[in-house]
């Protein structure tokens, strides 16, 4: 993989794919000693970055007869509307203890949304015959070149921005899950002074102590918050991008994300998730020697609850 | 005043003030049963569409030694950054019993903050006698041709973005308080067929009874959450440029203002106030035969308290 396959698909994205603006506040800037630029990837269609990879992946498709992807979250929107946009039938194979409110959504966006019970049927074994019996295309979320490329499609619009305000090196923070986004954007930034580094919650750490180790490690058992990237380790194609490309990782609290989705409210006016916000937390709360940091706001589909805890911290 | 002044304005503009997103959601045009599109002044620099006006009017100004401006919200804080940016100092005269976080938020944009007792002093007395003293240029908030031309460059952008969307007809709703962003915004749309409109709370509907009227009525005592749009009456200068332009105004309650905020808190990810929702919510709420609306997201600088009961209508 490298930038033509990115800048193939910034071409197929134009005119569908949102440009997000990548904004700041003097009084985050005060707060972190240093300049901190958000990428508002939340003000995506569907809400996450996650549009760009699903866009990507559908747009480059030949004659398929639909799509089908596994997902609870962000992903199932994203690969639901741009299929929608593609006129094509999608499947979205979600667990039936899943939000309401997401399960509603991705059908609202036009998706077929197949339940299945996780403690007693494989959503792989669904999935398979779903797509044998109807000829669907698995979109995978991250071990996918094309979605891989798509995401990649933010790290060329952050290049531009970041260039028209002056900013040519900087660390990147990205926000990190099975490591679609941070592959992407740090094969769209490789030749630059922008550095990609990727930021995760505590406890899903895989990829800060893969990184470490040289070789892809599993999370053992935790809980966070951070319901869109708690993913059990990196991704066999997403990770040796990663091992080439990018800086070391960092790692945030629970408590820390919150705070940060917080200070995105009363500083930037956006609505920022918890798995979205890791990279701003990281920005704010831990030592880095980059004069300017990049974060991406990944994604803001946060329940009215989850938003209150995070507003308690001001 | 015409459309040449906005152009000036955009071009000084340029690179300083941000272009915000035109963002929209299946959602929201399902429930309004039309087209809702959403320009996001929110994520403006000091979180409102007021910078625009600010930047417009100091860019301006030739050998100033500095700025003032009355004001307890987001015109001031428009004014102290921009001002700040251009190396100028500002003084910002507000009520002493002004929100504590709205002082201090000036004062850190590098304002210097007037307090003056709004029982027994004159505002503009103080003003007057500091302006003399220190060779200080007022800007007025809206009754000003520059900071109105600047407001309109919100307009450019809105009919650039509408158009690669492929709209072209359109009623565009504008949150309107003393009438300046409403009337740079139809100064910068004539010609166009997008029509622009004023929206307001209910109690505060000056504007949207004195185009009906043909002449300039005033608020009778009223209380509305809308801080930042609760004018007395429509401005000398911006009136009869709304009344060559604008179409009828549109009037909302603070309760549909409040469901407005949570449906952009929900669909568009944005974090708005309530006057700078009351475009959405008449765009969601009230009869419009239009079918494309362009409703101004004009401001978020609202306390958590505010937009719990915000949260609380979804």
């Amino acid at each position: 993989m490298n930038i033509d396959m990115i800048e193939a698909a910034a071409a197929r994205a134009r005119g569908h794919v949102r440009r997000t603006p990548l904004l700041g506040s003097p009084f985050l800037d005060d707060l972190a000693g240093r300049r901190i630029l958000v990428k508002a990837e939340c003000l995506q269609h569907t809400g996450s970055f996650k549009f760009r990879g699903a866009w990507s992946a559908i747009s480059a498709l030949q004659g398929a007869a639909g799509v089908i992807a596994f997902s609870s979250g962000n992903h199932a929107q994203g690969v639901a509307l741009a299929a929608r946009m593609h006129g094509l039938p999608s499947v979205i194979v979600m667990p039936s203890d899943a939000p309401a409110l997401k399960i509603a959504n991705t059908r609202a966006f036009g998706a077929e949304v197949v339940l299945y019970d996780r403690r007693t049927e494989s959503r792989e074994e669904i999935g398979e015959r779903l797509a044998h019996d109807r000829d669907l295309t698995l979109i995978r979320p991250y071990d996918e070149p094309l979605v891989i490329a798509g995401q990649g499609t933010c790290g060329l619009e952050i290049a531009e921005q970041a260039a028209e305000l002056g900013v040519t090196e900087a660390d990147v923070l990205v926000c990190c899950g099975g490591g679609g986004f941070t592959a992407g954007m740090a094969l769209a930034l490789e030749g630059s002074r922008l550095r990609v580094r990727p930021a995760e919650p505590e406890g899903f750490d895989d990829t800060a102590r893969s990184l470490k180790a040289g070789t892809r490690l599993h999370n053992g058992d935790a809980q966070s918050i951070c319901d869109a990237i708690v993913t059990p380790a990196p991704g066999e194609i997403t990770f040796p991008i990663l091992q080439r490309l990018c800086g070391p990782g960092l790692v945030v609290s629970d408590e820390e994300a919150l705070r940060a989705m917080a200070l995105a409210f009363q500083r930037l006016k956006i609505v920022i998730e918890p798995g979205g916000a890791v990279a701003l937390a990281a920005a704010l709360f831990r030592d880095i020697e980059a004069e300017t940091v990049i974060v991406t706001a990944s994604g803001g589909n946060v329940d009215p609850a989850m938003f209150l805890r995070a507003l308690d911290t001001l």
